[in-house]
Parts: structure tokens; C-alpha cells; sequence
């Protein structure tokens, strides 16, 4: 099943080139505020998945491209991402430590934007805004200290993630953590429709240039291993995501260009990029060149 | 007026030593989840402050001993958190990078706690567990590219904040992310009852030990920088904190020990310290000993 947000806090299923409302018959009031409509829906799956099913059929339905998909989680107790987890990224970025190594970091709610929704980049004329192509795991059951193991049993499904990036020296998440800079989607794939989450193709272009090409085969900490690491320190709720990191190719994005990202069984978004006046902050004015090595296979 | 959360969800105003119930009043629904009730109860608060005055008189009351505070907002959009934010600190960890260079970090949700429940420590034997005593900051309106010179109208209170953190060379949010590691508490204090933040005196103590004791005014970058320094980044929501730094004296605990910290005007709070047999990876295997000049006033 693909699971979306879309137009204002609506939730929708989607099929082919249509999507389904089931807002309602999810108990979901897309009123109320703060929008955790989706996690509620995620915890509550296993119980309602009868009942959406069944609604697919007589429930509203809309033209796909006639709604703004939004992100499909606004509102999750956490955003976790694994910094520098293939190999040849690390090699790129002069980077010694590995996912392996260093464990993982966070991306604020408020950077999740959707796949009808522009990047936004800062006023920050001193640096290169890169993007980073990953795969995202959302977790569908509370749990911790989750054994490699019994992974498959917390995963609710998959999803194409941006991770988008002033580089710089000072601290990743304060860079990584702008609004826009986490656009999820296009919608959620529950786990059943994946065959092999450890198999996945990820592309990315910017324009027509392909930039990024790689393959979750190629993880450093796999998907197991993400799931211990992260369970072990925290407890992970329905919702949640983790951002799996990203593989060599990353690059500077301008106001104008497409970033079109694809991952096999995941749809594909194709993001815009604008420029903001706002987002300037004196921690970004001092220049910075990253040591890029460019390796676009 | 002091806001706190005890038992399930309940929400509640602290009166001298008693709490008036204001979960009804406030149209919360503590059984909904996740726990958003204080969120939507900041966000409403102008509106509802009037309701919420009028029903202490008749709403439900207990015992402030009779019970269980837990953290005041458990489920916000973001918990932001700025490091080496005080010189002395800075000296004392051999740090470089001050707030004003590197940024802020995040903390997850899921590492909230209260004033009544324990610090539980993983089981890393290899590592200390430090205490750093903070001054919380509580966002009480949406705002991005706030002017320092506007942020006193973005701010719904405070409350005193531990962040714990493992010591080590990883990444920071891993080694501070544990559950339990974000006591916030006892309650929230609106801002209309602190004539200037900018002078709280908090002091930490280990058992009987004067571990910390500082003023907000030697903070590094001050309390109008860091919401400018956040919004340019983020835009902030209703029940967002902002852990502000610690200043020197930061220190190990070990289970058994209380960790008491008391900030004017804020109230205090008696965290006991447990041991768990969770929480054990292998990024926390290698043995690291932290360069601590300790420097105890």
C-alpha cells in the first residue's frame, strides 16, 4: 500500500495515477494541529488496515496530479540519519569516520517538506547547498533495544528521502536542519510491496545530469544494523524515520534547477529548487569550499 | 503560571503544593496519542488563559506529592540544543568551537523526561555519564527569521533542563539521545513570572556535592541570539525547547546518586540516577576518558 499526505493534512492512498482519501474512515481530523494524523494512522495500521481496503473503493478519489503531496509524516518524535554510510561517500568527503564509527544524528520536524514542494534554499551566499540521495525507513512499532534480527518486525515501510546540506564545518545538524531540507516521499511503501529493502536502486539527477547511482547492497551499517544502533539509545515510535545516508555523487544545487530522485519500488519526486531571502545566520557568512572528490559513476 | 504534566497525561497548575487538573478544562484528551495535549495547550494558551484562571478554584486538585510529574511537553516538534554556550565550560572540555562558531544540535523527543522519574544509564561501562545543568527555553508561538530584538514574544517559558550525555568522540546527538536523558521540569514557568532571564542563578548538585553553579548572564551567545540563530534555520513551534548550554562542573554520575538542580524562580528537581541492562552498542565499546579539568566554584 502507498500511504500519502496531501493538499492539508488529507491523507490518502495511492493507486496508479489516483489517490484515495481516508481521512475519515482513519478517524483522522485533519483539522486539529499539531498534524500527527499519519502517526496515529501508522500505529494503528495492523487494526485499520481492513478498513481502509475496504473503503478504496467508495472513499473520495482525486487525480494524483490534481493534490500537493506533502510530506507524509510532518509531525514524527524523530528524524534519525546515519552520517557517511557507503563507502565511496566517505572517500569523497575525506570523511574518517563511518555510520559504523559515529553513530547517528538528528533532522528537526520542521525540515520535512513533500515531493510537491520546493527545496528552499537560505540566504547563505558563502556556501554550497548539496544534495544527498537516501533511502528512508519508517518505523511502524514502538520498540527498544531492538535485536539486527528481529528488524523486519518494526519497519512500517520505505520511502525516498533528500538530504539536503550547507557544507561547512560547524555542526551537521544545524547545517542539515533548514525547512525544506528533508523532502520525503512521494508517498510511504509498506514493507509488504518490498522484496528486499537490502536490493534497493537509488538514483539522482540534477536537470538531466545523473549524480548519484547506487545501491543499498552498498551500505557500511545496514538496515539491521541502523535499527539496533538507533533502539539501543532510543525508543522508537510509529512514525519515526531514519534518513540511511547517502552513497558518492553529492553536489551543489542552484535556485532553478530539478532534483529528480528514484528508488526501485518507491516512485520518484522531482523537487524544484527556489531561494529564499531568509535563513541567513552568521554562522554560515565565513566561506567554505568542501573537498570534494567527484566521482558520478 | 507553572504548567506540568503528571500521571497519564494529565495536565496541571502548580499551586504552592498542591496541582489543579486543567486537562478538561483545556479540552485535552489525555488517552489520544501521541501525547500532544500540551502542545495544542501552549499554542492556545493566550486564548485559553482566562478559562484556565477561572477553573482553579473548582478544578479537580491533588497533592503535589500525590503525584507523578513527568515532562512537561512530551512530544514537541523539536528540542534544540546549543553546546559549549559557557567560556568556563569551553576551558574545562579543551573546546574550540563556542555556540556562536558551531551551531546548535538536536536532541530526540523520545530522551524527555520528568522531575519524578529516574536518569536510567545504558549499560556502556566503557564510558562516563555526565550531568550538564541547563536553563530550558519553551517556544510559545510559530515564528522563522525571528530578530533577536523580537524574541521575547516568541517565548512561552521556562523550566530547569539536564542533558546528559555520554563522553566521547562520536557524534554528539548519539551520545546525548538516550531515553531519560532530558529531565525538563519541575514544570514550566510563563515568562510574565521571570523579571529577566538573562539573570538566573542554577546551581547543580551531585548527593550533597556543589557540582555547577552559574548565571545565565556569562551564557556565550544569549538567549535573543539563540532564537534568532534557531528561526533562521528552523521555524520554531509552540512547545519547541531550546536547551541553552552548561556551564562548568559537568561531571560523572554513577546509580544511586540524586542529581538535584534548582534554577531561580524556576523551581527544583531530585533526579535519581538507575542502572539498566539496555542500551549497549558497540559505537560506546572503546574505552574513552573525558579531558575534564574539573573546576568546581
Amino acid at each position: 500500500m502507498k500511504l500519502a499526505s496531501f493538499n492539508d493534512h488529507r491523507l490518502g492512498v495511492v493507486l496508479g495515477d489516483s489517490i484515495v482519501d481516508i481521512t475519515d474512515v482513519c478517524g483522522v481530523n485533519s483539522q486539529s494541529w499539531p498534524p500527527v494524523g499519519m502517526v496515529q494512522t501508522i500505529a494503528a495500521f495492523d487494526r485499520q488496515r481492513g478498513n481502509i481496503e475496504a473503503a478504496l473503493t467508495h472513499a473520495p478519489r482525486h487525480k494524483l496530479s490534481d493534490v500537493t503531496l506533502k510530506t507524509p509524516i510532518p509531525w514524527p518524535n524523530k528524524v534519525i540519519a546515519f552520517p557517511v554510510n557507503y563507502h565511496d561517500h566517505g572517500k569523497e568527503m575525506q570523511a574518517d569516520y563511518r555510520a559504523t564509527h559515529q553513530g547517528f544524528f538528528l533532522k528537526p520536524a520542521s525540515s520535512l517538506s513533500g515531493a510537491d514542494e520546493p527545496v528552499v534554499l537560505p540566504n547563505t551566499p558563502n556556501r554550497e547547498i548539496h544534495h544527498e540521495c537516501e533511502l528512508a525507513i519508517v518505523i511502524g512499532k514502538q520498540g527498544k533495544d531492538i535485536a539486527a534480527t528481529e528488524w523486519q518486525e518494526y519497519v512500517f515501510g520505505y520511502a525516498c528521502l533528500l538530504d539536503m546540506v550547507v557544507r561547512g564545518r560547524e555542526e551537521r545538524v544545524a547545517r542539515k536542519a533548514y525547512d525544506t531540507f528533508c523532502p520525503v516521499g512521494p508517498w510511504i511503501t509498506t514493507k509488504d510491496e518490498i522484496a528486499d529493502a537490502s536490493d534497493i536502486e537509488m538514483k539522482l539527477w540534477v536537470g538531466d545530469e545523473l549524480r548519484q547511482h547506487a545501491n543499498t547492497r552498498d551500505l557500511v551499517l545496514d538496515i539491521p544494523g541502523m535499527i539496533e544502533m538507533a533502539s539501543a539509545v532510543m525508543t522508537l515510535y510509529p512514525g519515526d524515520i531514519i534518513a540511511t545516508g547517502t552513497p558518492a555523487g553529492v553536489g551543489p544545487v542552484a535556485a532553478g534547477d530539478v532534483i529528480r530522485i528514484s528508488l526501485t519500488g518507491l516512485g520518484e519526486m522531482r523537487v524544484s529548487v527556489v531561494q529564499s531571502k531568509g535563513g541567513g545566520t552568521f554562522i554560515f557568512d565565513k566561506k567554505y569550499v568542501p573537498p570534494i572528490i567527484k566521482q558520478v559513476k
